[in-house]
């Protein structure tokens, strides 16, 4: 099985990286990390850490799963007619569809969620209606047509193992789990606008202000 | 602050890109992805993901923190004397000194766990023992002398919070779960030895083996 995952300049690392340690041990499964805006070197939104892609969305027209990762970069590939489609072309014979974090901004571009609920980081909520999308709060969004989108960042992991379930079944999922060691235990409960604290939401502010 | 994160071939990607996703965001903090066997690209273990490195370990003998991730490719690191002697340099002068799944095998191959309580990876508890340390199955184990180490693979999320809070503060810590929508809910509850099926276990074996 073929997974697709475009990177582009400024993408969110943990956005791809979550699904990929999930995805990536699906029995005959290849992820491809292609380069959505030319290939080469994409540097995450800090520049700090960089992930190799050695071929163009174009190498892989028609993958069994797509998987689109979050990041400022979305914002110029939202405008670039060549990657929307791409996703359009690849949506079409894939049997899943997904996104992480402002990755389902890309698929609301290419007008694949139109009439669809969907989900993306908190932050962005407000921008799926342009694309005539439903946002809603929760973690993991499947709907029908094979598309799944998850909520910021780290829920691509969630969503990575609902997957894996679906492709390869709940036992094998629980065994990724197992292999990751996924028993999360966060040491406060502040990762969503209704658990964070006023102070924790103020301090996010004023950093990104 | 300097954090270094020694890469190296067959590394687990979501081991470094957790904690990188939230340490990243540590005011005036620059986390540096260093080649600890020769710059360049670094493979991980499926050889799918390539992160690329441009600097070797001994351009930063003294970072305030130092994160290693695990994976296959610590077994040779663990012989090389010359990652165990820059892991002892700088241990002596960082503030933390922390590990994600079998990185505290590289801690403890360089003396740096003897006589300590320590995690790893569940699979390589066992390995801990010949370095004088003792296996904790907890998720963070905080220790004498600035050393943190984390479980398997996903837990590095957890630990780097934790080290947030210590460095920053808990208000920016929480601010930064909120940043990456930490607020997991794994389909499953799988994720531990003692919460999995015998099923999922055999599965995981079955393919390991």
């Amino acid at each position: 099985m073929d997974i697709a995952m475009p990177l582009y300049d400024r993408f969110t690392a943990l956005d791809a990286v979550g699904p990929y340690e999930v995805l990536s041990r699906l029995p005959d499964t290849t992820v491809h990390f292609l380069g959505a805006d030319g290939t080469g070197p994409k540097k995450t939104e800090t520049g700090m850490l960089t992930i190799l892609t050695e071929r163009p969305l174009e190498d892989l027209p028609h993958p069994e799963v797509i998987v689109v990762p979050g990041g400022y970069g979305t914002r110029d590939l939202m405008r670039d007619e060549r990657v929307l489609e791409w996703v359009r072309e690849a949506h079409a014979t894939s049997t899943w569809t997904t996104s992480v974090c402002t990755g389902s901004l890309l698929l609301g571009a290419a007008g694949l969620l139109d009439g669809l609920e969907a989900t993306t980081h908190w932050s962005e909520a407000g921008a799926l209606k342009s694309y005539g999308a439903t946002y809603t709060a929760r973690r993991v969004v499947e709907q029908p047509g094979g598309i799944i989108t998850a909520a910021g960042v780290s829920s691509g992991i969630d969503m990575a193992l609902r997957l894996a379930e679906l492709i390869a079944g709940r036992v094998a999922a629980e065994a990724y789990q197992l292999a990751i060691e996924y028993d999360p235990q966060p040491p406060f409960d502040s990762g969503s606008l209704a658990k964070a604290s006023q102070e924790a939401k103020d301090h996010l502010a004023a950093r990104s202000g």
